[in-house]
């Protein structure tokens, strides 16, 4: 890993990088912006399933993140953050970019462990925030993999990979076109999809479900009839008179019951 | 309730509501600004602790709130929300803001119930979402009250409001100067402090605890050590690689297993 210095914000080298708010809205054909040092690190881990394309730093950021580099087959840029900011279109206080490789998205199936399973399913989900949230989550109980209806956000854009500290990174993820191709998964894959509604049996009695899919849909509309329907309806205790939580907590205490008691067997 | 049409954003009477953004860093003597249907909603709900000032609404938000204004002991005004935004300094999109009055703070212990209580202390939590998104978890999973110290940011500010959901004018709080002092109240209130820690002892066996404090800190340094050692220390099972979550989802599953069962009773 040599460093090369760039000064000219049109560096065609940089191209990549520009007018990055747009194009957080139009996508990037095929790759993505992580941002910051807890992103990059996980971008440059063996845990991450992208490829690095560059790496772009503010010089006084190269000494501590240069043994993070080592071995990194891509170029690592630096430029002044006076022109990183030129170059995205907005001042980049941190100075840490670089852009990754998107590669083609897995098959939903593939990503179905044999034996016990736990894999979430979005419906929906608009909020980077919370699909980033949600991403973390999934990352810590344990879970295999995201499942995403075409509805739901991409957990590569810029904010949702940094909500996600880094995990969208890490957590496999694939999509399919509807809802109801979650459930049919489901099926085919022998997976009880799980999904929360406040008339459901309580979480705090469900007995261990090796193989299951927690469906989470938006907090307002929650997930459609026709889905709730083909899925186990299970309850998160709540006070009298609440009757919502965020979608990431709410997923956060449901996947600790559904992968909480195998990850404290570790 | 006679609503009062106000054209002028040099109003006298909409003083409370002028240069929201400067007055949200310097403090209101004694207000807070209520903004969006569900927080106003909660507001003039029985459930709220605070008293309204006034009302500020875009006319076409005036039929759809009417009823709940009924009864109301404080003029609501009527402003187009071009001069709503010229008061506030900002576009108000949503055309409904409130001014409240904070009162008197209550003194930490009388938040204590006599017999089963579960409580929440924050220490050095700066974060408005965090601690907007702590009320909401603790309204939701039943705790009786949160309590803070000097350094937590303050639940009424604008956008803890709204994050909360409202809670944070529901679910009553009050302050101490250190975190030490929130220990003490333990010792004198009998409540087991309860704080998480990656090397604490599993939550998912932790025996029911009839009374107790759950402590949260900043997501990077936590609490203070010294706090630590006074508490009882408690993990939630993560994957082998992941050792935090966010600290309002954090405290939600913790909140869920401390106050949930008792919940999934009622």
């Amino acid at each position: 890993m040599t460093p090369i210095p760039i000064e000219d914000p049109d560096d065609p080298r940089l191209a990549a990088y520009t007018r990055m708010r747009e194009r957080d809205l139009v996508g990037r054909e095929g790759r993505f912006i992580a941002e910051g040092e807890v992103v990059l690190r996980v971008l440059l881990s063996p845990r991450a399933r992208f490829r690095v394309e560059s790496v772009l730093l503010s010089p006084e950021r190269l000494p501590g993140l240069a043994p993070a580099l080592t071995g990194l087959d891509a170029p690592v840029y630096l430029a002044a953050k006076a022109v990183m900011g030129a170059v995205a279109g907005f001042p980049i206080h941190r100075g840490v970019l670089a852009v990754g490789l998107r590669g083609p998205d897995p098959a939903p199936d593939a990503l179905v462990p044999a034996g016990p399973a736990l894999l979430v399913g979005l419906v929906g989900l608009a909020n980077h925030d919370n699909v980033g949230g949600l991403f973390r989550n999934a990352a810590a109980f344990g879970a295999d993999a995201v499942l995403l209806d075409a509805e739901t956000c991409d957990p590569l854009y810029r904010k949702a990979i940094r909500v996600s500290a880094g995990t969208s990174l890490t957590v496999p993820f694939a999509r399919l076109p509807t809802g109801d191709g979650l459930l049919d998964l489901c099926e085919r894959q022998a997976l009880v999809p799980v999904a929360l509604s406040p008339r459901g049996e309580a979480i705090t009695g469900l007995p261990p479900l090796p193989r299951a899919l927690l469906l989470l849909g938006t907090e307002g509309p929650g997930l459609p009839e026709a889905l709730m329907a083909r899925a186990r309806r299970v309850a998160i205790p709540m006070a009298p008179g609440v009757d919502s939580l965020n979608v990431a907590v709410a997923g956060a205490v449901a996947l600790h019951r559904l992968g909480g008691e195998r990850l404290a067997r570790l």
